[in-house]
């Protein structure tokens, strides 16, 4: 896993915040048009992700970015909009739940492990990083309840299906946090998906198959 | 769990940064004395958490903690000396692991949502809010690893020991949040300690007894 080889430095917040691309670039050409953007997003998920709501600027986050603040405001107008932008768990659900429920759990573990390279984090952590902080980014948190948890629970049958969608998110969080926590000399950094999959799976699959 | 009762606020984050017992509290009596000492482990817990160490005072620490700097000193020394106290995890490991393999998973589960309890937080979760962050707390990283995934790996039999130890790792860190996140309403905070245990332990235990 390419992001196993990373530094733990700020600027890999952004990574384990679950941004992607790039960092910089200039915005002149269609081509670094993309990597503008996604550079605005990575700093943005920085700076909603380090700072309360109110101390963000967007002056900040276009320094940060590498572009212009004016560019920012005509690609995602407000502070607000933006932030909904990054706090926004779709995208990521959308592959995680990719699967019939009878193989969701492998699924499950391939799938972040595959969002975690392409994006160079983790897609679904920093909403732990927004735990006890209260400011707009406790919209972070219901929008994970909403496009995670809930969405999740819709799809499995049998009793108590809001608790095992609770816990299976749990484990979900857990299997990013624990690459995070243990790279780049981990065991996990070093383990190919298929073999994480072998281990992690099962517990996963346990809870989706019910009790 | 009566930690679910409490809303998400600031306080909260020594709370869910494993932080034990009441605030405030003056240290002139006896009885009082203790009470100090756990207020000013909370609020260094949550100055360490929330800020660079650089940038972390005891004058700070002391008036959140409602004590007097001198005290502080008196106490625990040097800023390191309180650093290294609050980052510190081999009382959560010492009940954690306090089991035989063989029912390890069950026990890990009740004495995680116990200890939760007790301290009003997590014992574990504030290594999850210090990734990406470099400075002393990488020291929280690294004692995490000792303390927490080193330990697990040693007492594990059978192949993939250190592999198997960062997953269960995982697994608990992935319950804490979990159950962080989703409160007050969500279902975990609604399922007795027995009932999560019926649920999540499998899979650990299963990590535990190896493939």
């Amino acid at each position: 896993m390419s992001s196993t080889e990373e530094p733990l430095t700020t600027a890999t917040v952004a990574a384990d915040d679950g941004s992607g691309g790039e960092g910089g670039g200039e915005a002149g050409t269609e081509a670094s048009a993309e990597t503008g953007r996604e550079a605005i997003v990575r700093a943005a998920r920085r700076a909603f992700t380090l700072r309360p709501y109110a101390e963000v600027t967007m002056r900040g986050i276009a320094a940060d970015a590498g572009v212009s603040p004016s560019l920012i405001v005509k690609r995602f107008g407000s502070k607000e909009a933006l932030f909904n932008t990054v706090a926004d768990f779709r995208a990521a659900a959308d592959e995680l739940f990719a699967a019939a429920p009878a193989v969701l759990g492998r699924h499950l573990v391939l799938t972040m492990v595959g969002l975690r390279d392409r994006f160079r984090g983790d897609p679904l952590l920093r909403v732990v990083f927004s735990l006890g902080i209260e400011d707009e980014r406790t919209l972070l948190r219901e929008r994970f309840r909403e496009q995670v948890t809930d969405r999740l629970a819709a799809r499995l049958t049998g009793p108590d299906a809001q608790l095992r969608a609770e816990l299976i998110a749990g484990q979900l969080l857990g299997l990013g946090a624990t690459l995070s926590l243990h790279r780049p000399d981990g065991a996990g950094s070093h383990a190919g998906p298929e073999r994480l999959a072998d281990l992690y799976a099962p517990g996963l699959q346990r809870l989706i198959d019910g009790p």
